[in-house]
């Protein structure tokens, strides 16, 4: 698979411009839009189902997230994929709050089987929910008892690529660690710091990303969320570095979406700590 | 008409404090609640038909932006439009989209027929889905094919003098190169630069602007608007003057809004290049 | 009762990072995500019939913002607000815009009426309007006629205690100067900055904050609101002093969190203003 430099997809995004019709929920619609734009994409939000047909048909892919669910959103994720499947549209799925109540685990779910997403991007507490039906996460972040740690890697990545093989998705699984997985292969990512987990969005301006780039470049949807994975983690990398003692969460979270909007081939090649599993 | 100068209506604005009613989509809500107050004005977000004419009554204009529409909004932005109508307050209507849905598309003309807002203010695209029933365009950017050029300003011109008779308002359309006119004058700006593509809300937040002044110079629409357009294009160059090689699309969003909170009206004329056509 | 100092809520804010159910408005949801974030808490957003008591079940604390109602968010209010009754958990209410539209007066009174919240944070018209069940306030900003100052200073801090003893919660009424009180006590704080009244959520944020510290300090509703208030007024000034002349209101409004997000326990006891009245 990864015979392709994570700068290509990169500069594929920026070229092509991908329209990303996004069902997503209002804490971080602003962001998630943001961080479509600064990494060469469009973005269009639309979680109507009187648009949502429509919308779908004329974007380049379908970015899914469950965040504030609701009834109405949920009916309009639902014909927005149907229209993205027939056209074969990559569909980008984001779990948030999985395993923190019955709707967004059943929404989650039902989203997986009826869908069948490219990539689903989402924290361990919430993938372990999407593959048992079940969960104990309390809130959006993932429980401590889940990590992905390097003790755990090995027996982790198993888990992400069957996780993978059930859903025919590509898996990003965010954390500490971070893995991409799908049937065959399993990459985990060592970038990013821990500052990001005080700043509201960061996953789902990844998720966003991630729609960009497999829109950008359908010849692997593993390739593009790598990339994905590895740009969203190396741009909070070059924040904290510019971070002075003084400036705190916001301007951290500010500095991201900069990073990500300078961010080039070449500094993400660089930057990309990827290890094959 | 602009016998009138712009640093006028600012200060209008800024001694007037007017109240802006705001039924607008989610994405960009805090962005335009944050330029209305820098522009000098005071925003309230209320988009449930159940308090739409109650917030109407109070407000000083009413700003209605088509981006998310769903049957509860576009319900209110009806009860809330009427209202206003019978109060003599300007309607200013932002037709996020228009083209890109036939919700966006209907819902933006019903509300233009029904509601006759006293300004409109979208990108070209936009514009010709609101005068041609249907449209081409592709998220809510405009399409490359329809952009207002120093080729085609005569045309274009011709163009928004006639939508501004058929519709009763003023036209503010965005792009390159800004366009404000009314049945009898056209009025070019330009101000601004590309940068500002690359942020959410930037359009959202022009027409949180254009009410504002509206509001606060009711002896001009059209002088309001234009001063709403300069004032945007302005703050635009003076965010991306300060603009250092290191910050990027999040940091240049931010110090547009500084730079409108900071604004005088001698900086505003100073800095507007406006050209009557 | 504030026999204990407001470093300690803080710290004990930082060790728990409490888990706060927020049904709030679209327009500062964000902000105040980050706001909780930045001081020790952890966020979730559900505003959702169908998953607001499995929510409010695994939250330490239930904030409810009237910003934006809605006849499903208000539901969501009720339901998520009787599990954490049941359960013993603080509710928060912030009446936004109380005053300024029927739906959103009585919803409050009802919240009020049916819940019990342990605090109600909002500016001096929308508690005027919550006490007496109409209001003659103009959006959300506190009419001027009704600003608490130095003069009725004695007056204000009487009905604080008056309103506080009929709801049974502890009030915090927002302001130039701000109140605190319970039945028997009433605490000004004069902390904060003119320049927080230009930026959009400061009051939404504060909220969060009060939210946070109220399930880390079970001990006192009181002292818990007092050390919110302060930490936030404290925040303010932190930030206004590292403003530069080119620098407006988005860059305060991002400098807030950021000093709350490194705001310790030491410089909030030496940074606080707080008199018993």
């Amino acid at each position: 698979m990864m015979d392709v430099s994570l700068g290509v997809v990169l500069d594929a995004a920026r070229k092509k411009a991908p329209l990303v019709h996004c069902v997503t929920n209002y804490v971080t619609a602003h962001e998630v839009a943001n961080a479509i734009l600064a990494s060469g994409g469009r973005p269009i939000m639309a979680d109507d189902p009187a648009e949502a047909v429509e919308i779908a048909s004329a974007a380049d892919a379908l970015l899914l997230n469950v965040g504030t669910p609701c009834r109405r959103t949920a009916e309009a994720m639902r014909l927005a994929g149907r229209k993205a499947m027939e056209l074969g549209r990559p569909i980008v799925l984001d779990p948030v709050g999985a395993g923190a109540s019955r709707l967004r685990t059943e929404t989650s779910r039902a989203l997986v089987s009826e869908l069948h997403p490219a990539v689903i991007r989402g924290n361990i507490s919430e993938v372990l929910a999407l593959a048992q039906g079940v969960g104990a996460t309390r809130g959006v972040d993932a429980a401590a008892a889940d990590a992905v740690t390097e003790a755990n890697l090995a027996q982790k990545a198993l888990f992400a690529r069957r996780v993978a093989r059930e859903t025919g998705a590509v898996m990003a699984i965010s954390g500490v660690l971070d893995l991409v997985a799908d049937a065959d292969t399993c990459v985990v990512l060592r970038n990013g710091c821990a500052r990001m987990g005080g700043v509201t969005g960061c996953g789902c301006m990844l998720t966003g990303l991630v729609a960009v780039f497999a829109a950008a470049f359908p010849e692997s949807s593993l390739a593009a969320t790598v990339a994905a994975v590895a740009a969203m983690g190396v741009a909070g990398e070059i924040a904290e570095a510019r971070l002075r003692p003084d400036e705190g969460h916001a301007t951290f979270g500010l500095r991201i979406v900069d990073a990500l909007s300078l961010l080039d081939g070449k500094t993400l090649e660089k930057g990309a700590r990827c290890e094959f599993l």
